[in-house]
């Protein structure tokens, strides 16, 4: 292959350029003809499907059912939660005119699907009897950001899925926190092999309308952090801006307490960013459609040998869902770099020297390292080289986050922590005019949310607010975000 | 159950009344605030998500794969292809702000994606070894349509697949029509117990930019026809508006051939309608999430007892996803009522007589037949009930649409054929003048589709056209429609 073509030419120190190169030249996405909108190709959607469709089963252990809803919604509507329309306005997509007919009420692309699920909950919701209501839509959302685009990370149109629960009491709510956060959490360690910082968000950086935001922080390979799947606990907010209340056991009218929570397609974004190199993209064995290329090595004289024997140990990898490399017009260290490229975890080579040891040899997209195998012990080597991948790619980015997770005690050290492109660990007091300042200070760096573990709060109580020196409240994680 | 309360209120021949409580009343649906979107609730959706993954499956094995395209599509891509343009223009509902923001150019919500994908099939197709392309999408479009909407049958937002192929050359592409109508025919009949008449439809009626259309057409209990799932054949019509061309073998520029095809949410609402009756909803077993309720017929005295026994059966029965009522608070009689509305297929009522002789009453939801089953042969019972509701209730609607097909001589027949609510096999010329009067002479019928089969040519061959008495074309369905 020629890599100054087909290859990816940046490092990926160049983030921007490496990124932008990945996603195109790996045929994961394309650009549309529409600014802030990409195009999904079957690797990179079949990937978001199978996030999805494992999603979907956790979520369908615990009761939650899909439905669907209405994409436009009516200004008025959206317009009933104050802060929820406030937070979401300046970038919502409006439609104001039907074919030649000018509507006589602009009707909202959804941003998000409040304001069009709530009238239908007040509705539904009579009694104790209804609740809990646990409703899903997986679906597709636009926010119209002003910002620059970026491929998956961020997009104007998104994939996601959209939680809605309403329960009876607070407590029960407040639960379903930890079981959401769990399957995120799951889905992100176990299939993206990717690690991420929980906490509660502050009360500036919370999802408009919440009583607050449960989010998990990954943190991308330029130095970034990037928010990935959240929780909101609502509160009564909504139920009592659209009237979802219930008659309880003792015949008392009251307001339901209401959760929401999303993944999008943000996600693949990430696990795109941390895995791959300068070869090409890395994928997760568990996340890859196809777990491993099998590439023969012939000659015209010896083809038809070492074609028999490649097919055999196709037919023997089936349930890896290999590709076997047949083509003739292309030598093989082109296709070596093509299945690098893509992100094919294994590579399995075989030529006239193997057949006759039978034995293959196996490259690791991961490490590269190269490892030469009985054929008889094939099919077992490859399910362990294939668990050891995911296992390896987890660690490294675990120690990518850990290594650039800095505890900082004033705010010298926070602001060289932030020059150096790390999350900084700080201490910090409540009020929203150090938040202001802090982003101020550090010339654009964010509380992404608060470390709420026991053992980091033994750690930091008694310590001061890192910007006024005042007792701090809690410990909060720093950095610069997307 | 009060009846007038929950239960349906309208007689099946006052369609629209009954229909309208059906979908509300089971909880299939509702109305939401935005005029002509429905909101699908889980039973519907969870039935949309059986027909979208058993075609997605077959899709899949013809080497399908599913992508996204963005929502918006820019005025002047739209535009390109003038007859697919004029033909959705009038419904298109347009985006012309975001937040504060003015457009500098009008974004149309897709009514369909022909003019965002093929830019995009522009780029990647440079060859013959790129070809064939065969994409899909599964998503939401919206086409403002200003006629009275209804549930199901016509809702400005619909859900959807959306295939979009290219090849090189034209033959091949014909022959994915037969592949495709195959997949939507199989899950038509097999799944949802829904014959159709399938044929291509005339010049004028055909998809705007297609060469042509086949088209599943259906009868629906009150006489009008609907159309189903289709298929389209464009030729190079789109190739040639964007510019969609490739190298064949001797490096000659060729323009693709394409096709599109599609099945719609529609059709849940024509299954619901075909089956169902006064009591509620009929629902084929393949289709229905629970194919039947348990009902413990019980006092206080024998409570666990029965309970008991009523949970083993539950046990035993798992597979078919059974609803055991154990509420107190309910007659076993508003329980009937319940299920009935819902659907389910059977009802398996055990009270103290039955435990005595081991045995179990089970009534069927088609056709509301008892009979009384050893408890030991239960679980063979119910497959083979399940079965017979299945074919049962194809046959049936198999009958209605046959009872209701009527061949035509001559314009009389065809005029009283029409005014009882029948589907007309009548012999037409290829004119469009023709076309157009007949609507205008049977107040709104509409050609449906031509008879393609080889009998009904034979059969037919030599007449005249019942409009102008000239050398007939083709035999076509006609009837009046949605």
């Amino acid at each position: 292959m020629d890599k100054d073509e087909k290859g990816i030419t940046a490092e990926k120190d160049e983030f921007s350029e490496w990124f932008a190169q990945l996603v195109i030249k790996t045929d994961l996405a394309d650009y549309s003809e529409v600014s802030g909108s990409l195009v999904l190709k079957p690797v990179a959607y079949e990937i978001w499907e199978k996030i999805k469709n494992e999603t979907d089963k956790e979520f369908k252990k615990l009761g939650i059912k899909n439905v669907y809803f209405p994409l436009l919604i009516p200004e008025k509507l959206l317009d009933k939660e104050k802060i929820h329309f406030k937070g979401f306005s300046p970038e919502v997509a409006w439609v104001t005119h039907a074919g030649e007919t000018k509507l006589s009420e602009r009707l909202a692309i959804r941003p998000t699907s409040e304001a069009i699920m709530y009238p239908s909950f007040s509705k539904w919701i009579r009694s104790y009897k209804d609740l809990p209501l646990k409703l899903n839509q997986w679906n597709n959302v636009l926010r119209w950001e002003f910002k620059h685009p970026i491929p998956f990370l961020r997009t104007r149109e998104f994939l996601w899925n959209e939680g809605h629960t309403a329960y009876a009491n607070k407590k029960e709510a407040e639960h379903e926190s930890k079981e959401i956060i769990n399957i995120y959490d799951k889905i992100c360690r176990e299939l993206l092999a990717l690690p991420s910082l929980i906490g509660r968000k502050t009360e500036k950086e919370k999802f408009a309308g919440a009583e607050y935001t449960v989010s998990m922080e990954f943190y991308m390979p330029n130095g970034k952090a990037i928010q990935g799947p959240d929780f909101h606990h609502d509160g009564q907010n909504f139920a009592k801006a659209y009237d979802i209340n219930f008659l309880d056991e003792n015949g008392k009218k009251n307001y339901v307490y209401q959760n929401t929570f999303a993944i999008t397609t943000r996600m693949l974004g990430v696990m795109f960013a941390v895995h791959s190199d300068e070869k090409g993209l890395i994928l997760p064995p568990k996340i890859a459609v196809n777990k491993l290329s099998i590439i023969p090595i012939f000659s015209e004289k010896n083809k038809n040998k070492i074609l028999k024997e490649a097919r055999k140990i196709e037919k023997e990898l089936k349930e890896f869902n290999p590709i076997l490399d047949e083509r003739e017009e292309y030598r093989p260290g082109f296709k070596f770099n093509e299945y690098e490229l893509k992100g094919i975890p294994l590579r399995v080579e075989i030529g006239p020297k193997d057949i006759a040891k039978k034995q293959v040899v196996i490259v690791r997209r991961d490490s590269g390292k190269k490892k030469i195998v009985k054929t008889v012990k094939l099919k077992k080597q490859v399910e362990k080289l294939l668990i050891d991948i995911q296992k390896n790619l987890f660690k490294k980015a675990e120690k990518l986050l850990k290594d650039n997770l800095m505890e900082v005690r004033d705010f010298k050290s926070l602001e060289s922590a932030i020059k150096n492109k790390k999350i900084a660990l700080a201490s910090l007091c409540e009020s929203r005019e150090c938040e202001d300042n802090l982003k101020f200070r550090t010339k654009g760096a964010k509380v992404l949310n608060i470390d709420e573990k026991k053992s980091t709060k033994d750690k930091m109580k008694n310590r001061k607010c890192v910007i006024c020196g005042k007792k701090a409240s809690y410990a909060v994680r720093i950095g610069k975000s997307y």
